[in-house]
């Protein structure tokens, strides 16, 4: 899975029938060791209602449809989970409260 | 799922039968940051009547024959979605009609 | 999909019983923009009688197996399309029979 | 699969269902010619026990649930093995007792 | 699939109970341009029997499942053919004997 920020939606009207009802996040993947954002950006869809700023981690591929949003949905990245804590080495590299 | 622009077709006459009746555009992937094209592009079926200059998302993998119009066809980027608007950290950076 | 030109073949005899009868081609990716070679080469199974030279799209992933010659191969990467045109932003890049 | 390493572990209360009990380790990949670490991190579901600081090769795509226990999870990567002995070119690169 | 030369093997004792009795070998994945390796190395589950220097092919994502050997085991790198032969532009750029 991999580390990302969520930072916008993406709206869409004009879509497959298999979108309807879905939440689209844009998120931009984060480096671990500085916590900050690489510059690459995924739309995934939202399966745990995440919010804008909040660090997350998605799941890419097939496995993205496993989840009771996403069930047999066109998806390629979901977000499966709101990260509280990431820690690297013995160090807490982000908490979830403290940002 | 990748923000991506059409910027063109591809056309094929020698094609495996599974091929057949399925519309192929180029897409070129977009840097959700400025909305520019990077220059990467990619042969995408069309599943939503997506057509010139417009943005839209397409799904790459397995969930790429999850539509009505890709179903049991040899895809791996399917463009599921003609993307109305983009919002990022609380700026629109994308609206259809602005474009 | 992704546009690539037929630069060669390969050759083997030590394989899996499930490779057999299958056509093996060196492909090289195209930039779409000039399509010239891009220096990343795959190796394609063939479905689709490709020749040296010709600009084809191929299919990556799991519906590298949706094809008659494919079905049930350990395929990652499949020749889908003998690419007779392409057009992006209005210009046509590529033409079949100019090339 | 990838050769990486563990370096710590990611936390999670918000997550979907399917999450449950799963202990999620943050891996950077290695550089197999040198053993060291890449930069690039993941996030796995680890299968085997593995513990900070082990070298480890992990795997990737739908492959990833094929564990007693992932089976069913939305995982796309997930450790497989704890690596002993890496052994290039007649030369042992890495040993566990060793490191 | 991907050009690749075997430059090595990987040991473990801890791992899933799926991949017991497989062999994993190192390999590097090659230019086809030069035939020489890129750097990149990826631990693949042999099905053929490759040995030591020896250039193969490999078969990522899930039809690297799709060998006798490797049927149901979590693999997303199984090499499928040993390679005698790579022939591009007309002039044959490796053999077997000539290696």
């Amino acid at each position: 899975m991999v580390l990302a920020r969520v930072v916008g939606t993406v709206v869409s009207t004009s879509k497959v029938p298999q979108l309807g009802g879905i939440r689209f996040l844009l998120v931009e993947r984060l480096d671990a060791a500085t916590m900050k954002g690489t510059g690459d950006h995924v739309v995934a869809m939202d399966s745990v209602g995440a919010g804008p700023g909040e660090v997350v981690f998605y799941v890419a591929g097939s496995s993205s449809r496993l989840t009771p949003v996403t069930e047999g949905r066109p998806a390629d990245a979901t977000i499966t989970a709101i990260v509280d804590e990431v820690e690297m080495n013995g160090t807490t590299v982000y908490r979830k409260d403290a940002s």
